[in-house]
C-alpha cells in the first residue's frame, strides 16, 4: 500500500501498555517512513455486527492496543521525536460506545450502550447518525507515543508528558507532533486509531475505527520539550465548521464541574430539539461536540463551553 | 447610526457591578432593537496615547461599566432574554494590558505592563502587532448580561449563570444568545467590548476596545435554562485558521494546571522562535490563543491544548 514506506509494523506486532523493557519491533534512522497496521481500541473484540452485549463482555485487559514500539536510532532523554502525519487509510467501521464507569458522565450513564458506523473509506463523507444526521469525518491517531523513563508496566489508559493516550483531535493527516523522550530510541508505537472525534472525547469514545497509518519519524536533538506539541497545516474544525454551532455552557469556579454542565446542557438541549435518548446524545456529541474554556480569568468563575456542530443535523 | 433602532442607550448611563436595584435605563418590549454606546473595560481611564503608569494607576473601582440596565416588559424569572447581536461599530482603537494580581499566570507575570492597537474600523483588517505580526479582528462583547436575584451590589468580575462577564469570543456579530432570567424585566446590560480575543483570554485581557453595538432583545418563556447557551451563524475561527496552528500541550490531572502548563509551553516557544520578551508573548496569546480541552476522560490525566494561529506571523 505504501510506496515510499521503508518499513511495516503488522497488527500482530502490538503490545498493551507501557513498559520500556518491550523488544523493540523495527530499529530505524531519522527520516524513515513506516506503515503501522493499527487494531481498533478494542483489540478487535468489536466488529461491524456487534451488540451491546460485547461492551458487557469487554476484556479491559486486552483494551488499546499500540502498534510498535519504533527504537529510534541515536535518541536519547531530552530530545524530540518528530513525528510527520503522513496519512490514513481507515477501514470504514467503527464504533462509540457508552462504557459503564468511563467518561465525563460516568455517574449518570450508568448502562452500556453501542453505536455502530460505516463510511466510505475511500470519500470519507460524512457517516450517517440513523436517519437522521451526519457525522464529519477527520481519523486521527488516539494513541501515540513514546515508553516511559519509569521502569515496569503502565496502563494504556492516561496520556503523560511522552503522549500516549492524547486523544488530540487533531493529530490527523498533516500535523507534526513532537514528542518528547525520555529513553534510548525513543520507543515510539501508535494506535487506538479514531474516525472522528470532539475536543474532550465526553463519553469516553471516539468513532473508535481500525485503520493504516503512515508516518514519518525524526529526531530533534535536545530540545527538552516539556510536553508535546504540533504544529497544523491548515484549519483545524472546517469539517464541522459551515453551519455554525450549538453551544451550551457552564459557569463556576471549578473546570471539571463546568465543563460536565456544558455538556449536560447540550445533552438537554439535543433531547428537547429532537426527540433522542439521553444515551444516544451523549455518545453523538463525543464524535463531534468540542470542549473550549471561553475564559479562565475573571476571578472566582470560569467559562467551560460545549460546541457541537449544526451541520450534522442540517 | 443606526436606522432600525428603537432605543439608544448613552455612555453616560452606564453602571458598575450588577444590583437589581438600578434604576432601570429603559423599559422595551419584546423584539426591541437597541444601540449601546459602549466604553472601553478601563471606563476611558485608558486612552490612545497611554503609558504603562496608566496601569500602575488603575482605579479598580471603575473597571468594566455595563450600559443598561434594561427591563423587558414581561420577563419573569425562569424565562430566558434572547439576544440578536446585530452588529458592531469599533472604534479604531484597543489596548492589551498584564494587570498585577490578574491572569491566568498572575505568579509569573508580576509587572505591569500594555500594548496599544490602532485598526481601520470599516475595513477590521487584522491589527498590526509591531512590525512582526497581526492579529485578525473579530468584535464582540465581553460583558453580557443580566442582573442576579440576589439582592444588593455584586462585583462586574466574575461571569454567572444569568451571564456577565463571559468573554466568550464569539459572542460576534450574528450570535443569539440566551440568558437566564432571575428577576422581573430581566434588568439586562451589555459592555467591555473586545475587538479580538483567543478562547480563555490567558492574560485576562482583550484587545479592549470601544465600540457601539446594536442588539435585538426577545423573551422566550419558562425555557428554565440553567446556565447560558446560544447559536452561532458560522464558523467561529475563520479569522485565524487560513494558516494552520502552533499547539503545546498541559498534561495532568488538574485541568487549571494544565491550562497554565499549555500556555507556558506557547510563551517559551515564541520566544524562542520570534526572540519576544515573554510579557509580550503573554499579551499577544491573550489576543488570539485559543485554550481547548483536548480530552477530559482518560482517567486520571486530561490534556488541554492552546492553540496559536500562525497567520499571525505567516
Amino acid at each position: 500500500m505504501c510506496q515510499a514506506c521503508n518499513y511495516t509494523i503488522h497488527h500482530a506486532q502490538h503490545h498493551f501498555g507501557w513498559d520500556n523493557s518491550i523488544v523493540p519491533a523495527e530499529r530505524v534512522t531519522p527520516g524513515s517512513t513506516i506503515l503501522f497496521h493499527c487494531a481498533d481500541s478494542s483489540a478487535g473484540q468489536l466488529g461491524p455486527s456487534s451488540t451491546v452485549q460485547d461492551i458487557v463482555d469487554l476484556d479491559f485487559g486486552k483494551i488499546n492496543p499500540v502498534s510498535g514500539p519504533i527504537y529510534m536510532e541515536g535518541a536519547e532523554p531530552g530530545d524530540s521525536l518528530k513525528v510527520t502525519i503522513d496519512s490514513f487509510a481507515p477501514s470504514g467501521w467503527g464504533w462509540t460506545a457508552n462504557i459503564p464507569g468511563f467518561g465525563l458522565l460516568a455517574d449518570q450513564f450508568t448502562d452500556p450502550a453501542l453505536t455502530l458506523w460505516k463510511y466510505d473509506p475511500e470519500t470519507l463523507a460524512p457517516s450517517l447518525w440513523g436517519d437522521q444526521g451526519q457525522v464529519p469525518l477527520k481519523p486521527f491517531c488516539g494513541t501515540i507515543g513514546n515508553a516511559l523513563a519509569e521502569p515496569g508496566q503502565h496502563s494504556i489508559v492516561p496520556p503523560r508528558r511522552v503522549g500516549g493516550n492524547l486523544d488530540i483531535r487533531d493529530l490527523a493527516a498533516g500535523t507534526v507532533l513532537y514528542l518528547p523522550v525520555e529513553v534510548a530510541g525513543a520507543l515510539f508505537s501508535v494506535g487506538d486509531t479514531h474516525a472522528a472525534q470532539g475536543d474532550g472525547e465526553v463519553c469516553g469514545t471516539a468513532i473508535e475505527s481500525p485503520m493504516d497509518v503512515v508516518l514519518t519519524l525524526d529526531l530533534v536533538k535536545g530540545e527538552n520539550l516539556k510536553f508535546p506539541r504540533f504544529t497544523t497545516p491548515g484549519p483545524v474544525t472546517q469539517h464541522f465548521d459551515t453551519k455554525g454551532y450549538e453551544v451550551t455552557t457552564g459557569i463556576g469556579d471549578n473546570l471539571m464541574q463546568a465543563a460536565r454542565d456544558a455538556v449536560s446542557g447540550m445533552i438537554d438541549l439535543l433531547c428537547k430539539q429532537r426527540g433522542m435518548a439521553a444515551v444516544d446524545a451523549y455518545m453523538l456529541v463525543s464524535t463531534c461536540g468540542d470542549l473550549r474554556i471561553s475564559e479562565i480569568v475573571d476571578m472566582p468563575n470560569w467559562v467551560v463551553s460545549f460546541y457541537f456542530p449544526r451541520v450534522v443535523f442540517e
